[in-house]
């Protein structure tokens, strides 16, 4: 059986309500890419009869493979097992290992409380499924096959799916591979907008074969460029598109961040580490967040010791060093005070370079002279230390995130001159 | 004109490949729900003239109000705006004032440098649209009434598409409410599952009436229970709706957060403001993400001062306090050590309670004592410390999270406690 067409559909009101953001696609998105299966749809739906039979029947007209998440726990609003029943006209049968395993968990961490009677609907399943196993959670998976298509139905929360597609549904699926081929190349960018960088390899890009897709992926400071490749020659489709990449990558060397799909903290993270450079952290307006990103990259202990969130004046001449006359004559807010906090950090942490970032983030706290979103970010080195005013003035969570952006482009640009001294 | 039912299409392969989770639906879903309007399905598709044409012929099928994200940058990969020109049977035209607002652009951040010639595109609009001016970026959005259906198209860009939604889209909505009024109200509970909920409140759940849903909405020891009503009579609707909500939260006093829709941050930084107390954090397995979940939430400048980032043993003793003798008796990861970290942070922050986390995040560092997701939690509250063990197992990304949930519900009990004594 050839795959061609994915599909995800996620079921639930809440993320059509927006209580919460859908993540499970992008991964999904994510791993069915890596196994050479292209989704051309991801659809979320309400959790009524109506929506999923019809999601269900419009899926099965157009893909080959229909992966379902949500809907399968264990309180009255899911009424998606009686529905999808009735869509592959089954019945719901009780499984009795899943059942088994329900109650354990129960056991474990039920505190001494009984199970309560509607857990037992969850080791129901459909009679024509095979059923995927969970063992991290209570609700099981379950792949259907019909007609030539694959239906696979997963719980919605988010670890209980990544087990069973890992664990239960990859090995399924690598039987199913395409006979063409997909490869994507990368090229990483910061600090050039979207439309120069276009400008700058429009003739490279003149030359792609039609079988060889540009896209431009930007998102705060970085611009991700990526070659999609199909043909039916892998070696031959990788070795041209690589080249096309490595021609881009040469040819934007200034702003280049990796040529592989990565993020910039990976970057950071992975040649800091190659390099046995430290990197150490104090945070004003951006409240532990720069740290964060930086530590939930795998191995960041390596290149990473200490982050100070000083948003009161007394942590940072407390723990950072910073002169109190120096607060008292600028401000929080100002180039004096993220020059010694960024330096304050940098010997705290006994690291090669400190970032440090000042700023108001809002809604509240602004003045005329210093309005929300004026920030301050200094990068200190090893030969000197460099700084950076910034206005963004948005809402905090964006003048966050830019502050956040502009923080780390501002370290890579450093460490990229300091490199090539 | 009655809006009954809306859709949002967002446009790009960066979305289907997951390399960017689509964090704009969520936005626009609370947007159109606050505005009484209600999302009946979201769609993620190819920027392809084929997925977009056909996305757009059923959308006009069974919406009243069609929202497009995405597909409108300057570059070649984005064919979205001649598809719509199409699907409208109209053309672009040039808008002069959006022009010399994106050359005005152009002029503050380019450097010097010439606009690139496709940017000329960006002020190409539908003839048939309302220009929906972008003062925060170069692509404006466009608005398209059309046999009785209204279409807005906006940028991907997040900032940008909130700009125009709330300057530009919500003042024009405001005059196409339904004439039936929909009412959420909700319910907050931390540390009990799902279905041990449903059981405590089930008797009030069979007296609701069919036009109040109850919905279980669980996320990492959070249940939040949201009540929804539709009906004729708002001001009865939200009476009514109101009493059973305060009916459940009564019933589930001990687990309750709040009785509105807040996320366990805003519910600890309301609560510890009104009662002029303050947090410290110190972190180690969690890397300033803690902190950083607090600081993000408006205000949290009020309660917090102080959070230490303590990756290195030398930070630990030197920033917080930690013996050297317990680090070295006990590890970093033990009760001893995450007790002295709580208490460190909460003397250095002059704080009423400290939290401090030390754990192997993953996906290296375990050992067969301690494998990964093994995490000690403390919190040092004013009259005790409470410590707690966990076992997640999972990979570094989620065991940091449900570190973070961990931590902030064993504050929240404390802080309930102590409150209550």
């Amino acid at each position: 059986m050839v795959i061609m067409k994915a599909e995800i559909i996620t079921i639930g009101d809440e993320i059509l309500l927006g209580q919460v953001v859908d993540t499970n696609s992008a991964w999904l998105g994510q791993l069915l890419d890596s196994l050479n299966i292209t989704v051309h749809q991801i659809v979320s739906i309400s959790d009524s009869r109506e929506a999923i039979s019809h999601a269900l029947d419009e899926a099965a007209k157009r893909s080959d493979f229909i992966i379902v998440t949500g809907g399968l726990g264990p309180t009255k609003d899911d009424v998606t097992k009686e529905t999808i029943a009735s869509f592959f006209q089954t019945t719901l049968i009780r499984d009795e290992q899943v059942l088994s395993h329900v109650k354990s968990i129960f056991e474990k961490f039920g505190n001494g409380r009984t199970m309560p009677v509607m857990n037992y609907g969850q080791a129901d399943v459909l009679a024509c499924s095979e059923v995927l196993f969970n063992d991290v959670g209570t609700a099981p998976g379950m792949w259907v096959e019909r007609e030539g298509r694959c239906f696979v139905f997963l719980p919605g929360v988010p670890f209980e799916m990544r087990f069973l597609m890992e664990k239960r549904v990859s090995p399924k699926l690598a039987a199913f591979r395409s006979e063409h081929s997909i490869y994507h190349a990368h090229v990483i960018t910061m600090g050039i907008g979207e439309s120069y960088l276009a400008e700058m390899i429009a003739d490279i890009e003149a030359e792609l074969p039609s079988y060889i897709r540009l896209a431009y992926l930007p998102k705060l400071g970085t611009v991700r460029l990526r070659l999609s490749a199909v043909g039916r020659e892998a070696v031959t489709l990788k070795k041209e598109t690589d080249a096309f990449a490595r021609r881009i990558a040469s040819r934007t060397e200034e702003y280049l961040v990796a040529e592989k799909d990565v993020t910039i903290e990976e970057a950071i993270v992975e040649k800091f580490t190659a390099d046995g450079i430290r990197l150490a952290i104090a945070e004003s307006c951006t409240g532990g967040l720069l740290a964060g990103s930086i530590t939930a990259v795998p191995g960041a202990s390596a290149m990473f010791d200490c982050g100070i969130v000083a948003y009161h004046n007394r942590i940072k001449q407390q723990v950072l060093g910073v002169d109190e006359e120096v607060l008292k004559a600028f401000g929080a807010v100002s180039e004096q005070t993220v020059i010694q906090m960024a330096e304050g950090v940098k010997r705290l942490g006994d690291a090669t370079y400190g970032i440090a970032t000042s700023g108001i983030a809002g809604p509240t706290g602004g003045t005329p002279e210093k309005p929300v979103g004026t920030v301050w970010i200094a990068v200190a080195g090893p030969s000197e230390t460099v700084t950076q005013l910034f206005h963004f003035r948005n809402d905090r969570h964006v003048n966050i995130e830019r502050s956040m952006a502009q923080a780390l482009n501002m370290l890579w640009k450093l460490y990229k001159k300091d490199k090539g001294k």
